[in-house]
């Protein structure tokens, strides 16, 4: 049976076009402060006419097999997470057998898992029981989660964003699971869904989401720490992880969130917190759970007592969440992504907890173990190969107006057909893939951008 | 770990509305046995306006939970396949979670899969992967396939069906997977999609979607045959299994599936082929892959050829299909549901191979092992639960000019909001969920036809 099943390599793909939320905040007349100390987000990335989450994807999936030198022929199962529907049949990881097929492979299992934001989780779970099961062939697993989140226009609007990022799955890995901690949260609630089958829009209920995933967080945390203390016989504080990284649609609910894991631990009495802390947090002790996520003095108080934790070991995973957005399923191993290119160095033999939180709601709070591992599945390796800062540097600021005006045009594409794009691929890093044409039968037509650089020599990938 | 994992416990529901295809021939103004001999079909299943595929999956997952003596705190994971999509963000397990949630358990794992018919078999193999994986905590994982098939007006529209069908996954079950006898085939083709996302239908080319059913058939089956002799040392043939179940948009494309894979053996010098059929055969061994697909003469000489064998090994499995229609991800289950129904008693120690086909395309054949079990989770006790032939036997049979009056409501109120039905339960059996609102806020309600049979009194889901 395979052992230490994890994450063997990642990359991560976000559009080179992007627009700053300050000037975001001013265009749409928010009072100052808004979006970057409200929200606390510094930017958004967002696809343009050329990009959609199959660009991405194949983008992501070609460029992790290349730069970590992997065989085509070496995947068994592929699986996608997403909430951007393009298809309400047709798979996105059907468009991205596109890749394998020309290398004879088409025996590789697995689907897109759909559930909002919790679509990746779900796939990267799938992949991992794989391979630990029966069924798995010595293969490879691939997982890919693929967003883009675009937002009627008002006050959702700027906690859009869009990625994709792929992780390579087996044994030995330098990033495995501990999977006997892990807890879960599954509900029924509507406080953010898409029922509106014509428009890519969310319906949103901002408040109510944002309970919903405090509950969900204070759940799965619950869970997580019965499960741990029944295995290892100790309580579980968060003392006992290093870094705590947590879905992200805004980095201002991060900080609320994990200002909430401090305030359970000191109604739990962990030895996590100091007594100074446990004196300001004693007062909210008594209040029931629905008072709790209401109370914004609780709320300021437990983010000021958190506040020395957090900068440890919760602000070196936000990074590209505050500069592109909400990614939806890419948003959590985004956050992930952020605290392997700023620690990799620092982070063998350290635990790391994940909260995945999709609405609707589905969420899970589950436990990683970091090792060096062997190039090229190592974290320094797998640091070099995302090359995020580089990534992030090389983007291309868009003002408002023509951000509105990209918006628009996507808008009144969403579920379109029969239209030619730019094919203007001038922005794109080479080896991107794009978007041409949508035929009179609703085909997608994509094209790859070429090392040399040149757009109009794009080899065309068969769309059918 | 767990061992001799599998399916313990089946139940499956239908709608009780349905309508005689040769009604239908005759109402469309078709040549008769158009429908009838052409397809195949007999009868086709359908939802009212008070039936989804979230009605549907609560009445199915509620009815196995109740009738096996299932507590709901001992489900761990639970996994939906559908391609019929009412949200395209909030999965439909969370719907489900309602049943879970009133019995305090909400740590349970998975959301939906989704590729065309597909969706079903891949939740089927990740929950059985989790029994298998270091995740896995003890408890049972559940299965529900849930779908509505419905057409434009035309040549599609006899093909459509509705069904929903759940399976409880755990270890020393009744029916085991071979995991290692295993092929898949998985490609970018556009044979049946749904990218007019607010339109209920789907985009179809018929003849192309036939086409890549027999080809991923052909590729799984080569798989299959290469992965069997690989563990066993031994060629595979038909001869090897008892039965043979396929994915079933209509029995006729059944009938051809099942004579390519004699046409196969042929071709292949299997021992299932005796000297006369070779002999039959040998004229079309030379055509190339693409020709055998269009060779009306191959397709005719290999059913004739196949008969005797259909009769044995498929035809048993065929009865629901043919009564129900296609249900999408649930039409390979409930084509397995008829062999447990039709052969129960003599199925112990018998393999089974099963061949799933979601268009986009994803294709998989796979191996059961079936063996009696202890009471509940036996064949004969799932049999008995699962009482097919009362259900048929009990449907109402509607006129073609009123199945095409609730298709044109339906169409109508696909996506739409701001509206109640007309709760008119009285067609249900007691114990059936369901709609009864859809609020302008797009939120859905059900309600449960309560024991005593009488609607009013229906103690309303909480939908919120």
């Amino acid at each position: 049976m395979a052992k230490n099943v994890g994450i063997l390599a990642m990359d991560i793909y976000f559009p080179p076009t992007c627009v700053q939320q300050e000037a975001l905040e001013a265009h749409d007349g928010a009072s100052k402060g808004k979006y970057t100390i409200g929200l606390g987000q510094d930017c958004m990335g967002f696809c343009t006419e050329v990009e959609d989450v199959i660009s991405m994807s194949l983008t992501a999936v070609s460029s992790l097999l290349e730069k970590y030198n992997v065989d085509p022929k070496q995947i068994g199962r592929l699986e996608v997470g997403s909430e951007t529907v393009i298809d309400k049949s047709k798979s996105i990881k059907t468009f991205l057998m596109q890749i394998f097929e020309k290398c004879g492979n088409t025996d590789i299992e697995g689907v897109d898992s759909t559930n909002a934001c919790y679509g990746g989780t779900a796939a990267l779970f799938n992949c991992v029981n794989w391979v630990e099961s029966c069924s798995w062939d010595g293969r490879y697993g691939l997982v890919v989660c693929t967003d883009s989140a675009v937002y009627a226009e008002g006050p959702a609007r700027p906690t859009g964003g869009a990625a994709a990022i792929a992780m390579l799955v087996g044994p030995d890995a330098p990033i495995t699971f501990e999977s006997k901690f892990r807890g879960s949260h599954m509900s029924h609630v509507y406080d953010f869904y898409k029922p509106n089958l014509a428009s890519e829009y969310p319906v949103v209920d901002g408040k109510l989401s944002q309970t919903c995933y405090l509950m969900a967080l204070d759940s799965c945390y619950k869970q997580f720490c019965a499960k741990y203390e029944k295995s290892t016989g100790k309580q579980f504080s968060i003392s006992d992880a290093a870094y705590f990284v947590f879905h992200s649609p805004y980095n201002k609910l991060v900080q609320k969130s994990f200002a909430r894991l401090v305030f359970n631990d000191s109604v739990r009495n962990a030895s996590s917190i100091d007594e100074a802390a446990k004196e300001k947090l004693a007062p909210f002790s008594t209040l029931s759970g629905d008072e709790s996520y209401q109370n914004r003095d609780l709320e300021k108080v437990s983010q000021q007592v958190a506040k020395p934790l957090y900068d440890a070991k919760v602000q070196p995973t936000t990074l590209i969440p505050k500069q592109v957005g909400n990614m939806y399923t890419a948003s959590l191993y985004a956050a992930f992504v952020s605290l392997l290119d700023n620690k990799s160095s620092e982070l063998a033999g350290k635990r790391v907890i994940l909260f995945s939180y999709g609405s609707g709601s589905t969420a899970t709070m589950f436990s990683l173990k970091l090792h060096e591992g062997q190039k090229p599945f190592s974290l320094s390796n797998i640091a070099t190969v995302m090359n995020v800062s580089t990534k992030l540097k090389s983007r291309h600021e868009v003002s408002p107006v023509k951000f509105v005006e990209t918006i628009n045009l996507m808008e009144h594409r969403y579920g379109g057909k029969d239209f030619v794009t730019s094919k203007d691929c001038s922005l794109l890093a080479p080896g991107t893939y794009y978007l041409t044409e949508v035929d009179s039968m609703y085909r997608r037509f994509y094209a790859k951008k070429p090392v040399d650089g040149a757009c109009e020599n794009g080899s065309l990938v068969n769309g059918y």
